[in-house]
């Protein structure tokens, strides 16, 4: 079997995440991280891996089928995707819903142009949650969609803390209102204000004098992030932060609810995830659209992808026969 | 808009559903019900919509972009599908597991030789729920697949109770035992026999005068069916049949519990799935591949296929411009 060489570019929380997941799928090898910083600097999980510049990458045009590009969506997607899918098949996990007609467009023009593959805006949302607004929309088409996210640890909101006057560290979790939940699995179809789908539970190391009340107070008047929430502040120590709050879980839940025949049969569609680790779950999607990128592209096919355009027997290592044998 | 102009073949509940399920696809038109029966004996819900017998078939050639095969898998579609590809674009819902290599085999040469498409085991198990075990596979390789079933009607074993002796009517519910649901909810990976999964209860009609000790030990025993479950038998009057038991829901749902990284993170996918009325919801998603079928054929394509076989953006009336900006 010949395995699909995978370049990891940027060392971060993603990065390590498909290292990991490489190392789960038989048919995949990790043909180098590439990372911005001094190479030697950089120490990675896999024993003999190697670490390049990614000032080498085109060296290593002929050794890698598909990037995957493990960067933010802030600065680094929208430059790094269309700017290496020149060169390469690329994946990546572009989160920026606002700008994904923009993304798509400029990777699209360089992946035809070089006759490559680019697969942005791969993970769980967008991504799988993608997918099930769609596969739901399709199935029940006079129907409502909700999107839940938590409980999880939001990043944005986390760091939007930490730049509040006398924070020292900070940790947001995003949690689903279980009523409102409740109310739309039994299809009740509810309308719900932002306030009444989610409340966001923030966990606050303070600096040392720092005051207190004037803290919370600018936390959760703080526009867009926490303005329009319910939001509860809890003070703890660093030592605490560290023990209870390190880890990086998320999740969450779409869900479809519609009614068919004469408008009398109600149906639930629900999506669920439960993530202890939302870097390591994205990259295990990036890994599994990296096999289905190497196979479009041996296709001829070229230009830019979402998770839309890609049929579901692409991602798997098993032939169709044994797909339909086993998991039909 | 050019519409897709679908034929329904066989008009029991399957049937009902698609004529029901076109109503709410504005980009979708029934082309006609075809029947074995009697064509003026049908009397279809569409105002103004025609009943032909199968037999008509040939001369509607042009008039029809796909047909949806709305008979049952044990006998009418492994005959029917094979037979109509030849002429049209066919979808069915056939769900005989065991039986899908074969079935997929005879569909398949048919279709190529005619330049048809013919899409298989199209509804929810085969079809939303095999699609689920799939994306579950390929994002966590390192799992395990749960399915359950319920709560739900069972027309095989509805069946099964009314041929035992003593039996006027009868209806048999599919129950997931909670606890073992919650023990997979919760990341266990449990071992689960037949037995601990779901267990099944029977509301039956007894004839006057029937032995109804001897009836429930023929049910509780009775091999495959139901001697490998915990069963309940509970004796009810045809009126309150004819009241409570009506309806056909359905549903279930898809787990798959894996971990990533060095094994400690786990995680959990959950497809759940909450039917008022089965058939209904089958049919929903037929009408959603015929929209895809249309598609396939006009890009040359031919042959048969399963859901996995069928990227997600064909399913949609909307353009991939509008998916992007909407649902990803």
């Amino acid at each position: 079997m010949e395995k699909i060489r995978i370049g990891i570019i940027g060392y971060g929380n993603i990065g390590r995440g498909v290292e990991a997941a490489i190392k789960q799928n038989p048919d995949c090898e990790m043909a180098g991280v590439f990372t911005r910083r001094d190479p030697k600097s950089v120490k990675i999980a896999t024993e003999n891996g190697c670490v390049y510049s990614v000032e080498d990458l085109p060296a290593h045009k002929d050794d890698i089928d598909v990037c995957i590009i493990c960067g933010g969506s802030a600065t680094d997607i929208p430059k790094q995707t269309p700017e290496y899918v020149k060169m390469f098949n690329v994946i990546d996990s572009f989160d920026t819903h606002a700008k994904v007609p923009e993304h798509f467009a400029n990777v699209d023009a360089a992946a035809k142009e070089s006759g490559h593959i680019g697969i942005i805006s791969v993970g769980w949302d967008p991504g799988m949650f993608s997918l099930n607004r769609l596969y739901g929309n399709v199935i029940l088409p006079e129907g409502k969609d909700y999107t839940f996210w938590g409980r999880g640890v939001s990043q944005g909101h986390s760091d939007a803390i930490r730049r509040v006057n006398g924070v020292a560290d900070a940790r947001q979790y995003t949690v689903p209102i279980q009523s409102a939940v409740d109310a739309v699995r039994n299809g009740e179809n509810p309308e719900l204000t932002t306030r009444e789908k989610h409340l966001r539970e923030c966990y606050v190391v303070a600096k040392e004098g720092a005051d207190l009340k004037q803290i919370e107070s600018d936390i959760v008047n703080m526009p867009s992030y926490f303005a329009d929430y319910d939001t509860t502040v809890t003070f703890i120590s660093q030592e605490k932060m560290d023990a209870l709050h390190k880890g990086i879980p998320h999740g969450g839940f779409v869900i479809r609810s519609g009614a068919t025949g004469e408008g009398t049969n109600k149906h639930i569609i629900e999506y669920r995830l439960q993530l202890d680790s939302n870097p390591e779950f994205t990259s295990c999607v990036l890994v599994a659209y990296a096999r289905a990128a190497k196979r479009l592209a041996a296709e001829g096919i070229s230009g830019c992808k979402t998770v839309f355009d890609i049929a579901p027997a692409y991602l798997s290592m098993q032939s169709g026969e044994e797909l339909r044998a086993h998991l039909l």
